[in-house]
């Protein structure tokens, strides 16, 4: 497991051998507190908080719950006294199991950088612009399937679906472009009201935390199926996230203006007079261990505060366990790009690996690796934690 | 209230004046029998499934309990015995208030109607074919919003967002083009596995009934934002459902076969020597009380089998609680459209009502009810239900 050192103090879900009971953890360096027992003992008044051994208690809880978890955990994990009394609630990071941190009410995918969208649309739409006209109006976005977004770790069989060939005819079979999608996700706890927008300035009275995403995606079904919905079977099959939701409380260092827009936005975007809602993240894609991408969040277009403005306008209520993610993060240059498709240019150039093979797509038994840290205090980089999964070979039909 | 006679015995979730805890009622005629409370007598085996008030526990139950509880409901309707004893728990159906009937989990929308899918595509897209060339490869659908999925009676405030106008201005307001689409949707009960794709023969093994379906669209606003991932803003302000779930063991009087298809199938859609999942369900769109629209539902291209053989076959996962609905109900005929775009068409020919007035989209306090009714026993007609919703003016920016 990663170490998140002492300061980020990231909320999971988890259980051991000797106790496959959920539990709500945090990471503290290489343990992982037991928070469900250690609020018993300490915090009586929050108990009830963790007692499901997930997070949907905690994230529905809103920000002053919040602060004072923070603050409780803060305390024990800093005060020898309180670490000596909570001694038998620390376990060793790597005799824990992880599992699905919250049940994901809604899952929104974004659509937020612009190298991402630009180089998608070369590809997919040799023939147009490459960014569609209303992307610099507005952060385009669409619903995924909540009901398989999975844990880090769970496997990722090769979906089967239709497809178009080169020559124009219709098959059906194991994908052929099986991709991977480096995104970063936010986690929402405070519910709003059914036709009540959510503006700019109330985004961290919503939303929890953040995740790292793995949005895979099958690049022939969805090239085939994709006009005029968008995409469904391509992405539908499996989401993976990390298992360490990183409170924004813990990010405060990370926040930085974002991109200049060159396109006015409207009241509702405009955030050029606020505290900027850019994060400086860092992320790392490795294929079989090999680093094959390092992608920055710090200029994506689009901040997380204008994704939950924009998707609330029109007066959608969000939940808690709503999950919402960037798209994939991909910047200007070379090997900063968070898919495949863009890596290989839609397939067109395989690039190469260490162990003398080449890739366009995932193989069967691939296992990909999405990392990332972000600026702490005083110079330090925090780590985000990581989302993990290995391809395995499509079914037979039964 | 819609009576639904003695055999349909659909399923809701009510509350009273008397007693504000929801309750699973069956509609029986003009009555609603608190099954909550009749099962804790009759068939106390079986009460905890219907001990949270909702249909949750129910669909989860599987097929085995859908007949067993179906069947002792029949003999508690028809047996006047059986009504005595539990004559404290029938109510006036007017005396109740109807519920949410179940967790929406995953919510999808397809677009199986040929007529509705052909007129759209001439409106959103008058310099290409009308109908995309995947459409008759495989059922088209996208993932809509759970979240907004709201019983029959709730109000519908007017969405407000980006549109683009004619001259090409980038604008913001409420919506000006806000419409309907009259919908079938499919209950899942039985969940599946991940990875392990759902075909055609279990159909009925993992759906348990059917709702009326209101999916209210803001054309505008989707019209703006929907190249290249789908409809977002434009259809996830609110999705109305009606509040009575008829389960599929009422409609077996209604089965039909499919219209002809004129592409071969591929084989987890081919369902040529099946016994058919074709419904001859006749819906009727109500605008402030006048008949607009009576969409046919048989000649739906897709069958639901095929939907949802269609939205597994990449290994996705159902849960209980997934709704999926067929998209705009429409037949080929004038007044058979299951929107207002195309019984206007696409608002260049409003429509007129008898109170003088003409349509193309809809005003402030409109109301629209959708009911629908299918063939019973020996010639008889069965009711669907309804799902109705007003329209409540757009609210000013806080």
């Amino acid at each position: 497991m990663t170490s998140f050192g002492l300061r980020t103090l990231p909320y999971g879900s988890f259980s051991t051998a000797q106790d496959p009971r959920p539990r709500v953890g945090v990471a503290v360096a290489n343990q992982v507190l037991d928070v469900s027992a250690a609020s018993a003992q300490l915090l009586p008044a929050y108990a009830e908080v963790f007692a499901s051994g997930t997070l949907d208690a905690l994230l529905a809880g809103g920000p002053d719950v919040w602060a004072t978890v923070r603050s409780a955990v803060e305390s024990w994990v800093h005060d020898a006294r309180a670490r000596a009394v909570l001694h038998a609630h620390f376990h060793a990071a790597d005799a824990v199991r992880m599992l699905a941190p919250f049940t994901v009410a809604d899952y929104v995918d974004f659509y937020a950088s612009e190298p991402h969208a630009t180089a998608v649309g070369r590809i997919f739409r040799p023939d147009g612009d490459a960014l569609t006209p209303n992307w610099k109006h507005l952060p385009i976005g669409y619903h995924g399937r909540a009901g398989t977004v999975v844990p880090s770790g769970t496997p990722i069989v090769r979906p089967r679906g239709q497809r178009r060939t080169p020559e124009g005819e219709v098959v059906f079979g194991p994908s052929t472009r099986l991709d991977i999608e480096a995104e970063v996700g936010f986690v929402v706890g405070t519910p709003s009201t059914l036709g009540e927008p959510v503006g700019l300035d109330d985004f961290d009275q919503h939303v929890f935390g953040i995740v790292l995403v793995n949005d895979w995606s099958a690049r022939d079904l969805q090239a085939w199926e994709y006009v005029p919905l968008g995409p469904f079977l391509g992405k539908s099959f499996a989401t993976s996230i990390s298992p360490w939701v990183v409170p924004l409380a813990a990010l405060e260092h990370a926040r930085v203006a974002p991109p200049v827009r060159d396109v006015p936005l409207l009241p509702y975007l405009e955030d050029g007079g606020m505290p900027p809602w850019g994060l400086d993240l860092q992320l790392q894609v490795r294929l079989n261990g090999e680093v094959i991408s390092e992608p920055p969040y710090a200029g994506m277009y689009w901040t997380p505060a204008q994704m939950l403005a924009h998707l609330s306008v029109n007066g959608a209520s969000i939940r808690s366990g709503d999950l919402y993610a960037s798209g994939t993060v991909s910047g200007p240059r070379q090997k900063q790009a968070g898919s495949m498709l863009e890596l290989s240019n839609g397939g067109r150039e395989p690039f190469p690996l260490q162990d003398g093979t080449t890739r366009s797509f995932l193989q069967d038994g691939d296992e990909v690796v999405i990392s990332a840290t972000a600026p702490g205090a005083e110079g330090t980089r925090i780590s985000l934690g990581e989302v993990r999964g290995v391809v395995h070979p499509s079914r037979p039909s039964t």
